[in-house]
């Protein structure tokens, strides 16, 4: 089966969107507000044509920096009167294109909306802006001994406006939840520039969930003016088990095992032999260069807890077969240990020309032969895997590595993650678990879903956004696109690849 | 101000909807499919006039008692063409009114819809059809050492089903989360008889969160037909703990203080003086009835930590002042503190002729305010209001006890619920927890939202049932109906009612 291409798909888009006349446009929003920042000159656009997946890149028509909510709605107010796109972006750290911008559009760049608002230790909550870096809301709620739980790897650059966009995760995310079981109110701006608030101080019931409904919509219903998130107490100890492992597949197990005793680890993250030697070489992380996998187990409390759950995970690495388990001797050591998983995608960017990173997820019971599958598609279409995963939630990375100035070889990368991400779905799980759909998997949201499902996310998008303003091209895709695809969506086991269906 | 009674709401809804042309209804049904159990004689019809909320009754124009998903299609693709709204019902114990039938629509009962397709030990998951109740699905998971966590108070008649319609809570929601927390994937049929799957087996997250959005939507979207619930290991013991206080205050301190402490009890209730003496009364609980008020602190998990973390909440609730801690010295007296909570309701049952149960939430640092505010408003309108709190959610059920004979009772009862209401949402928490909208708070949607954020709603289910066949007159108030109710929206501390400002 023929695949088209994403980026055939990208100029598609935006050669489908109105011509826009960009004079008039400057104009109305000067005039709107002469306070506005709009750049506009090519050499200040640039650094703005890609988000953190840097192989797609366009040119914004322009990019404006409002630093009030009164702004945000005057840009969305003529954008919406001129029919002009706005794609809203946060720190640009995204790895799906989420904030990939349009050449026939505005870049509304939240970055000024950088300053947190209230830290509130007894109700156990910060209201911050949506350009708040996320390590940052971590930072100001320590004196009083609190955190914000959810640390995608980028932490310490991504915005919690992109957080809510995309609902991401992190290494924690298997004890603390995605940004969704993290976020208690949202604040935004509507493409009509309504002002709309979603969530409560509470916990909340009424209506349809709306505040869920925000978290992942990549910014096509609204733009997040303001977040609450929830603050938890800093747990007294974190202690961290590194096991070897001869056979990846014993460590997909091991994983299995950890979670049916009953312990649910503050992380469980595992990387496979090619991961570990990129991430050693780059970061001096103390991996042992001779196992085939290592699993990273954190747990989390109050001390005398973390000590006996150390001891039952480590029976359980031994009885799975780990050939060596290591605790971190103290913080240092711990840190290293992480610096080693949280800059792996770094790590492996030293090793190959480029790669692709991969978001699928699958039940956890399925690691072992979604393991052996990825091996098989490697080599197959001859392009090495290197594995990352968040083991504990099912949530894997598998990054593709290749060279985009061989010719053929970004489509073959491009080819072999549409199949890895189908054998997801063929197993129960999905397209993405913490990166979203952006631009980058809007094909294989027609594996995931079928036309009725779809046509269902059209709606809902049309109820915020009936001209389809908000941007466009992303996340869902028109059923037209999914025909041409192939309407390859698998449901109840039936697989349109013949050749996965030895996995 | 005025505030016009719901009863009356009732009967305009109603009165709004076309004429339906019953024995053409009938006739097109059985055409459709000869074998539909169809109801239509009167005393057939009677036991399903109302669902928990009795003080609101209706008879519906016809019962169906479809029994595979092909009929339940069937009975939407017939209503549909003839335009003839569609009210789903599975146990009918919800609170709220969200299954009263209309007496120009048909009540589609899942009642047969009872099998427990699958349960898998290794996935920890469970496929039920929505008729399935909530207690069943333990049971079957119990030989797995697994269960279903979320539990109503109802949980031995109510079904999966309106869990998922209503995002059912229970006591030991505080730990475990809400329905919508506790389900992994859910398959519907929409009005056009449309089969949609949203949710998987892994973490799931492309697209918009439409598993999020089912949940609470109170059958407008769709007629759920198959839900796939996550199971959870049995904790190895679980341990309760009662504390004694001379003062209802002090007693919502304590819960603050537990959780402040960085535990998380698997469920933490609150019962004033009143629910005391009724629960007494009626299952002799063991409870003190010197107290003021008692908390219920169950810890669960492994045997070690609960014993320390009991040390633990006895240091704080000693601090916090409590006159007296006891523990359950055995299943059999945990068992009893339990019945005493569980059967608040059906005991303040027994010692007023009639009862209005409330479930707002609130932030828990609230809860010494809105006491007082209760209190208050209990001496301003001459009604008992007895107080049974998941406490550690912030989640309240206060019940108005008054006698539906005394003219005027009801309606006063309606009023102070309102205000209760409007209080929850003032101090920054919301009008439902656990029990849902449904007819019975939708005037108290308009303190909730704005216009905009209502128009969403509607925006949203129209984008699923454009002509508003999916039982009407629930959950989402029109414009009209909020502009009359006085359109008393409480935003950014804005309060329509002086006599509130003085809490």
């Amino acid at each position: 089966m023929s695949q088209a291409s994403n980026i055939l798909y990208d100029e598609r888009i935006d050669g489908a969107l109105p011509e826009v006349d960009r004079e008039a446009l400057i104009a109305a929003l000067r005039q709107a507000d002469p306070e506005l920042d709009v750049l506009h000159e090519p050499e200040r656009l640039r650094p703005y044509e890609c988000d953190g997946l840097a192989m797609y890149r366009t040119r914004p028509l322009l990019v404006v920096l409002p630093e009030r909510v009164d702004q945000v709605a005057t840009v969305l107010r003529v954008c919406n009167e001129l029919r002009v796109p706005v794609v809203a972006r946060g720190a640009g750290t995204g790895l799906s294109g989420g904030a990939l911008p349009l050449e026939k559009g505005v870049l509304l760049v939240m970055a000024r909306f950088n300053r947190i608002l209230e830290v509130n230790p007894l109700g156990r909550y910060a209201r911050v802006q949506p350009g708040v870096r996320n390590l940052a809301i971590s930072q100001a709620a320590a004196p009083h001994g609190l955190y914000y739980a959810p640390d995608p790897s980028s932490q310490i650059a991504c915005s919690i406006g992109g957080n809510v966009a995309e609902n991401a995760g992190g290494v924690h995310c298997l004890k603390y939840g995605l940004t969704v079981h993290n976020v208690l109110k949202v604040e935004a701006q509507t493409i009509r520039a309504e002002a709309v608030t979603f969530g409560s101080d509470a916990l909340d019931a009424p209506g349809f969930d709306m505040l869920a409904l925000f978290h992942g919509s990549e910014g096509m219903l609204g733009v997040v003016t303001e977040v609450t998130v929830r603050l938890l107490p800093k747990p007294e100890v974190a202690k961290v088990l590194m096991a070897s492992f001869d056979d990846v597949e014993k460590a997909g197990k091991a994983v299995g095992d950890i979670i049916a005793e009953g312990i649910i680890p503050a992380g469980l993250e595992m990387m496979d032999k090619l991961s570990i030697h990129a991430a050693e070489d780059f970061v001096k992380a103390g991996y042992p260069l001779d196992a085939e996998a290592i699993l990273l187990c954190e747990l989390d409390g109050v001390e005398s807890d973390v000590d006996e759950d150390c001891e039952r995970v480590r029976d359980v690495l031994a009885r799975a077969g780990a050939t060596r388990v290591q605790q971190a001797r103290d913080e240092t050591e711990r840190a290293r240990f992480w610096a080693g998983r949280k800059n792996a995608f770094p790590a492996v960017g030293r090793i190959s020309p480029d790669y692709y990173c991969m978001d699928g997820t699958i039940p956890r019971r399925e690691l072992p032969r979604v393991l052996s599958g990825i091996e098989a598609l490697s080599e197959k279409y001859g392009l090495r895997v290197a594995n990352v995963f968040h083991a504990g939630d099912g949530n894997m990375h598998p990054l593709i590595l290749f060279d985009a100035n061989v010719p053929g070889e970004l489509a073959r990368a491009e080819e072999l993650g549409g199949k890895i991400l189908a054998l997801c779905v063929e197993v129960g799980g999905s397209i993405t678990g913490e990166h979203g759909v952006g631009r980058e998997k809007i094909n294989q949201m027609c594996v995931q879903f079928n036309s009725d499902e779809i046509t269902f996310f059209h709606e809902i998008k049309a109820a915020f956004d009936e001209e389809g303003l908000l941007n466009p091209g992303k996340n869902i895709p028109t059923l037209h696109r999914c025909a041409e695809f192939g309407a390859m969506h698998v449901h109840k086991g039936q697989l349109p690849f013949p050749e996965l269906e030895r996995f």
